[in-house]
C-alpha cells in the first residue's frame, strides 16, 4: 500500500468551500453592484504574465521580489500576476487607437505573492481593481473617491466607520524638489514617509534629516497659497470640500498618505477603519499618468484602487456586516418517502425548476425524518416531501424549516409559496 | 529612451477586454442557473496545487506531461491545476468526516496545460467541473446526465443539435477481463479506442490484434443477457431507456466511448455536436468511485463531468447560441451639456443608482453630439442629458438609441421610464 497523499492545499493558500466560496462572492456582489451601477465594465486577463511587465519600473521593489516567478519549457521567463495594473495598463496599450475613452472598467481576481504566510498575508488572494482611464485629474478624481464610498455604503459601512485620507504625489514631490531631494532621495522620502505612523517623531526626524535639510511636511505645512506647494495644497483641500459637497464627508487631508507604489502622479489615497481596536489602511489607490507610455504608446492619464479580500473581509466580519450567504442556495428540500419516489421527484422539480425555484431532490434511502434532519444541515429553508401520494392528491406538505410551520399546499400553488 | 515594453500577453493565453469577458460570462451565467436550480453549490481552490496531487494516478500520461510546474524557493514543487477532479478530491477527503453527504457541487475556473497555442488548444483555458459526491450508480448518473442535458436546454441548443454517447467503463473492463487482457494491456486498449474514430477499421482491427486475440468490443456485441458483459450492457441499456423516459431523448450506445481519464470505474459519456460539417466532442465525464481512497480516506463514489470553455463556445458559435452580451451593462447614458453640469449629473446619478439603475455619465468636455455616438459605440440603450436647465424644468429628454426616438419624462418618472 502507498504512503496516502496529504490533503493539505500549497503551502499559503486556500481551499474555498462551499460556504466559504458563498461568504467571498456575497461581498464581490455587492461591490460588482456598484460598479456596474457607475457604468464600469468588468475584464480580466490570465495570471500568467511575462516577468519583464514586472521588472519594468511601475513596481514597488519589494513587490518584484515577491513575485513567483519561473522559466517554461520554452524558456520563456513567466511571473503569475502579483498586482493587476501592469496587466491593465499593458491591454490598454495594446488596443489604445480602438477603445472608446474614457474607459470605466474593473476587475476581479486573484493576485500572488511569495510571502511567508501569516494573518492578512497570504501567496494568493482576492482583490478588485478599479480604474477609470483616460481623463485628467478633476471629475475623475472625484469619482473614484465616491465610489470607494459608495462601495462602503453598499456593504453597509456607516460613515463614522472609516475614514479616507487624501494625499497628493504632486504636490509631495512638489515639495521634495523645493526642499532640494533628488529623484532617488525623493523615493527614499516617500519609503521614509509610508512608515512615519509606525515610528516615533524623534526616530522620523532623525531619518528625515539624514536626507534632506528641510523637511518637505514643514513645507508643506506653511506653503503659502501662491507658491507651486500652495497650489498643490490647494487643489488637495478643493477636493476635499467638493467631495463634502457630495455626501463624502469623512476624507481628510493627511501628508502622510503615499502609498507603495512608484507609478503614482497625482491623488494617493487610504481608507482606513477607524475603529480604535484595530486602526489601519484597508484599501486605497491614486492618480498615475504615466503608465501606459512603457509600451510606447502615448501617455493616457488613469485612476483607480484595489481592494485586497482578506483586509476588506476581517473589517467587515470586525463589524459584524459580513453578507448573510449560505452554501446551498436551494430554496427547497425535495424529500421522497421511499426510494422508488425518487424518478417522481426529479421530474416534479423539473416543472419546479421551470418556474424558477432552486431544488435539492434526495436522492438517498435516507427516512423521511433524516432527510428533514438533511435540509436543516444544509440550510434549506423548506422541506416538502412528494412521492405516489402526492401526485395522486395533487396537494403537497410544506415545513417551514425554520418554524417547523406546515401547511397544504396545492401542486400548482407550491412555486409561487416557495418563491424567495 | 528605453525600448518599449511589448503589449502581447504571455503566449497561449487571452486578455479578456469587456465584450470577451461579458461572453464568456454570459455562458457561465447559464450554466451556473441550470446548476443552482438542482441544488448544486460552487467551490473553488488555488490553481496553485502540490505538483504531488498528478504525479498520483489520477490523471492520464498526457496531462501530466503537460503540466506547468515548478520549484518555489522553499523547494516545495508546485503545479498549475491541469484540471479540477484531482483537487475536488483532495478536498473532500480533508472534510470527509463534516461535509453533508451527498456533495452536489460545482466549480468555474481557470486550468492550465503547456501545449503547444493551437485552434481549441490554449496554455489557459476556462471549465465548469459538475460533481455528485457520494452516492453509487443509478439515481446519481440519471441525475447527472439530465443535468447535462438541461444545460444544453437552457444555452437554446435543441435537442437534435446534439447527442450524448454513453459507455460504461465498468462494461469494458468486464469485456477485457473475459478477453483476457492483464491491467496494463486493458489501459493500452481503452487508449486505442478512444482513437477509433480516426482510424480505418483495418488499421483498428489490426492493432487490436496486437493486443488481444478476442475483441472485447465484438464480446459486448454477442453478449449473452446473463453473462457477466452482458448484466453490464443491460445496466446501459436501462439508463438509457430510464433517461429517455425523463425528457432526455438523444443518448446512444456507444461502445467506443472511453474518457481519457484512468480514474473512471462506471459509466462514461460524451456530449458530442451531431452537426455535419463539424462532428467532435463538446465535453464529458463519467463514474469515478475511487478517487478519494489516494487520501487514505474511505472511498467515496462519485460521479461528474466538465465542460471546457473553448469548444462549447466554439459550438454556441457555430449554431448561432453565443448569448447576448455588451460590454457595457449600462441603462443610460447621462449626458452633459457643459463641462459644469457634471456635478449636477452625478448627483442625478446617485439618485438613479440608488433606483436600481445603471449609469454611465459623461465627464468629458465633448459636445452632446459627441457624447451620443459615443453612447452609441458603446451599445447603451438611452441617452439623456442632464444640466442647470433640467434641473430647473423637472423634465428630461430621454432618448432611445436605437430608433432615435424621443420623449419627454419627468424627473422623478425617469427611473421607471429606464428599468430594464
Amino acid at each position: 500500500m502507498e504512503q496516502p497523499l496529504s490533503t493539505d492545499p500549497y503551502k499559503g493558500v486556500r481551499d474555498f468551500y462551499p460556504a466559504e466560496w458563498a461568504q467571498l462572492q456575497g461581498i464581490f456582489t455587492k461591490i460588482r453592484q456598484t460598479l456596474v451601477a457607475w457604468g464600469y465594465e468588468e475584464y480580466n486577463a490570465s495570471p500568467l504574465e511575462r516577468a519583464e511587465l514586472y521588472e519594468a519600473k511601475t513596481s514597488e521593489e519589494i513587490v518584484r521580489e515577491q513575485t513567483y516567478t519561473f522559466t517554461d519549457r520554452g524558456d520563456r521567463r513567466v511571473t503569475l500576476r502579483p498586482e493587476m495594473t501592469p496587466t491593465l495598463a499593458r491591454m490598454v496599450a495594446a488596443k489604445s487607437r480602438e477603445l472608446p475613452l474614457p474607459l470605466r472598467w474593473f476587475s476581479i481576481g486573484n493576485r500572488f505573492r511569495y510571502e511567508r504566510p501569516q494573518k492578512g498575508r497570504l501567496r494568493e488572494f482576492y482583490q478588485v481593481d478599479v480604474d477609470l482611464i483616460g481623463l485628467a485629474e478633476g471629475e475623475a478624481d472625484i469619482e473614484i473617491l465616491r465610489i470607494a464610498s459608495a462601495i462602503m455604503r453598499e456593504c453597509g459601512v456607516p460613515e463614522n466607520a472609516f475614514r479616507i485620507r487624501l494625499n497628493s504625489r504632486a504636490l509631495l514631490t512638489t515639495a521634495c524638489r523645493v526642499a532640494g531631494l533628488a529623484e532617488d532621495r525623493m523615493r527614499e522620502y516617500l519609503r521614509l514617509l509610508d512608515k512615519k505612523a509606525k515610528m516615533t517623531p524623534e526616530s522620523f526626524s532623525e531619518a528625515q534629516r539624514a536626507l534632506s535639510q528641510t523637511d518637505p511636511l514643514v513645507l508643506i505645512e506653511s506653503a503659502e497659497e501662491t507658491s507651486d506647494i500652495g497650489i498643490e495644497k490647494a487643489k488637495v483641500l478643493a477636493l476635499i470640500e467638493t467631495l463634502k459637497a457630495h455626501g463624502v464627508g469623512n476624507v481628510v487631508f493627511d501628508t502622510s498618505v503615499t502609498r507603495g507604489f512608484d507609478y503614482y502622479t497625482g491623488i494617493v489615497f487610504e481608507v482606513f477603519d477607524t475603529s480604535s481596536e484595530n486602526p489601519r489602511a484597508m484599501f486605497g489607490g491614486g492618480r498615475y499618468d504615466n503608465l501606459s507610455s512603457l509600451f510606447g504608446s502615448d501617455s493616457l492619464p488613469a485612476v483607480g484602487f484595489g481592494i485586497g479580500e482578506v483586509t476588506f473581509s476581517d473589517f467587515l466580519e470586525t463589524h459584524g456586516l459580513l453578507p448573510n450567504t449560505r452554501s446551498s442556495s436551494a430554496d427547497v428540500y425535495l424529500g421522497t418517502p421511499t426510494q422508488k419516489d425518487i424518478p417522481l421527484a426529479q421530474d416534479f422539480a423539473d416543472t419546479l425548476r421551470a418556474e424558477g425555484i432552486r431544488v435539492f431532490v434526495n436522492l438517498t434511502s435516507r427516512t423521511l425524518g433524516d432527510q428533514i434532519k438533511d435540509a436543516v444541515k444544509r440550510g434549506i429553508p423548506f422541506f416538502v416531501a412528494y412521492g405516489s401520494q402526492e401526485q395522486a392528491g395533487g396537494e403537497v406538505r410544506v415545513k417551514t424549516l425554520s418554524s417547523e410551520e406546515e401547511s397544504l399546499v396545492p401542486v400548482a400553488a407550491l412555486s409561487k409559496h416557495l418563491r424567495p
